[in-house]
């Protein structure tokens, strides 16, 4: 496939950008060539597209059905017996409900982890856009039910080298989840077959108050002593860091995946702490959470709050700048999953096109933010990913049928 | 004008809406009248519109002029220097284009304070919404201005009475920038005439400290000394109160505006005492505040932040809760301006629209919530105000022409 992108605004300047394959062959002040697709980008900005470091694309499914409650009795009495009731087709509908969602505001990437790991990547496979997929990985400290956790995920392992947009990943699930034996499983056998592991790190002080009362250590400290950081490590939350858990992911090069929507609403009580991350160069991307903590996927909103979140917890209007959240949704969220991300020739043809004529987004002294501070995901009009449309306009094909398809799904779902 | 609304669900029911002249006449299951618009409601919910209590619409113009720039800096080299080439002309048109941003994320009234009054109160007329209106009052303690403000303040009030969809307010603007003499003027005024009063209050640590040097009171016990405080006053952000000041709030019935972005984004340090005000009975709507420190005017967002926010400073999971967000943001403000909201019948016909078909908006477990925590003001379908549709299926009228008429105002005063 080919497509001409026509006058659209890269990098303050209009430009013409031709697409073969799924590579950005050419980007010049004027083209002329013939391609499949031309798309007019008059008064549009394209800019590289966003990369959702930390879900649970399927949750869609509980968008709205528990908020405002504490913590255990939200889990244990709403989120769990509902969770325990889907089965592969509500996770494949809930995926495909969460990739249009996806599309609509501007995101070509996500990380996730969830059950029923067919569903997902059957529905990211039709979506159309990237994916790096992990099963959930929880023991429960039980020798069986880790020697079945292990067996499933060589299998995944096994099958999905199928796609080019998908890529596997392990997902143990947290420190208070998973066995130390099976998380030193997962680092041996991600090293191993060259795979990242996608964990979740520090979320709320009862997790590292319980690791100090287990382990005489805190959770970061904890995960050195058992050879489990590394590079290949990507850590969700992070939120409750001593100095010395910051320098432990920095000398492992491990990287962060930030949620502020999630933490304000589920009230960790805490913020990463940005400032001395970034000084100790730590990776950090942006993620929006599953959808029972957030409750949607725009990532545009994710910008918003995670600038927000920093001036509010550290009382600095200067903490984490509107061009720092924007790059953290994109260019540090392409570097942590190895995206070749970037509105470059030679790069994947994975990018978007923001309208710049909604009020919103007038007037233009500043597009980074324009696009951080003012707008959400509807203002993205078109959306490409691995040289395809997905998004024109607005419209997106099947977007109706994706929609009836998730509202009766929860129909049934709630009626079992 | 009348208007039939078709099958839009109200309260979780279908219903048909009959609109005369700027009334809601009737509601109920089916209504077979004739009328001269009809609107298809099909899969969509019908909801009281949004209310603004505390804005300057006109700023606009300074969206992303300037960010993450600490507050003296920020004020003193870029938003002052800005504002002070601007004239009425511009406030004109920023306020356009401020009022096509609310039409299109459902506010139709907005409280507002800024400069160039004429300019703003033409654009609301032409704009269709509602506002209350104050003239930024500033002495900065200088006898000979306050006499020019007081002057300037009866001459719009004498000349204001004209529309029934602009009402005038008193805009003393702080304490920090009006004398004791003209506040007392300001409140003397307003209720010989029966106005309501527009102030900012206790927004910063500094405000507070400096106001307790020269006059050994908090803020609110200083206004409360001068015999400033009662029912007829709008206070903005009211961040930093002792329990004695929310028991004067209380007391003397003042009206708060929460503004929880700009809080957020100018780092202010703290957040609204909101359960000890609501266990205070103090009323609270809910602001965007100012284009240059949100910087939108989309009510949804702030819904989402007002929640969040107090979520992560109180540390409880249960705070400020989506109906209240969402109450805070509709019925609460209608209340404090005396607007005769709500979708029953006699009430007036300003009203929105909002598309529960697209991917966040689905699974509809709970309206409000998907409304406050996953919607944004695109969500919204069709915005009625005064009996009249300013907006329907996301299309209104020289949309094109206020946005090109605002980019092209911007370059002129950037170029002064």
């Amino acid at each position: 496939m080919s497509i001409l992108i026509k006058k659209g605004l890269v990098d303050g300047k209009e430009k013409d950008i031709y697409i073969e394959d799924n590579l950005i062959r050419e980007i010049s002040g004027r083209i002329n060539v013939e391609a499949e697709h031309k798309i007019s980008a008059d008064n549009k900005a394209i800019i590289p597209p966003m990369v959702n470091s930390h879900t649970h694309a399927a949750m869609t499914l509980l968008r709205g059905y528990a908020d405002d409650m504490k913590l255990q009795e939200w889990l244990q009495h709403k989120i769990w017996p509902l969770e325990a009731k889907l089965n592969e087709q509500d996770i494949y509908i809930g995926t495909k409900l969460a990739c249009l969602e996806m599309i609509k505001s501007g995101t070509t990437f996500f990380n996730d982890m969830y059950w029923h790991f067919s569903g997902i990547a059957r529905a990211v496979e039709e979506s159309g856009i990237r994916a790096a997929l992990s099963a959930v990985f929880i023991d429960m400290f039980d020798q069986e039910k880790a020697k079945e956790q292990i067996k499933a995920n060589i299998t995944l392992f096994s099958n999905i080298r199928t796609s080019s947009r998908i890529s596997f990943m392990l997902g143990p699930h947290a420190i208070y989840t998973v066995s130390k034996e099976s998380l030193q499983w997962a680092k041996e056998f991600a090293d191993k077959n060259g795979l990242m592991i996608h964990i979740h790190l520090s979320e709320t002080k009862n997790e590292v108050d319980d690791c100090i009362r287990q382990n005489n250590l805190r959770p970061v400290e904890y995960l050195d002593s058992i050879g489990f950081l590394g590079p290949n490590v990507v850590a969700a939350h992070c939120v409750w860091l001593s100095d010395n858990e910051i320098s432990l992911l920095s000398k492992n090069s491990v990287k962060i995946a930030h949620n502020p929507v999630s933490n304000m609403k589920l009230a960790v009580g805490s913020a990463l702490p940005y400032e001395k991350l970034k000084k100790a160069n730590v990776a950090i991307g942006l993620g929006t959470d599953g959808c029972s903590s957030n409750n949607n996927l725009d990532m545009f909103e994710s910008m918003k709050f995670a600038a927000l979140l920093q001036k509010h917890h550290t009382g600095l209007e200067t903490s984490l700048t509107a061009q720092q959240a924007f790059e953290m949704a994109t260019s540090e969220g392409s570097r942590i999953f190895n995206l070749n991300y970037g509105i470059k020739e030679g790069m994947l043809a994975d990018l978007i096109i923001i309208d710049k004529m909604s009020p919103d987004m007038q007037p233009m002294h500043n597009l980074v933010s324009n696009i951080v501070y003012s707008a959400n995901g509807s203002c993205v009009d078109t959306t490409i990913c691995d040289g395809r449309i997905l998004m024109l306009n607005r419209q997106i094909d099947n977007s109706e049928q994706i929609i009836s398809e998730a509202s009766s799904q929860i129909k049934d779902i709630m009626s079992r």
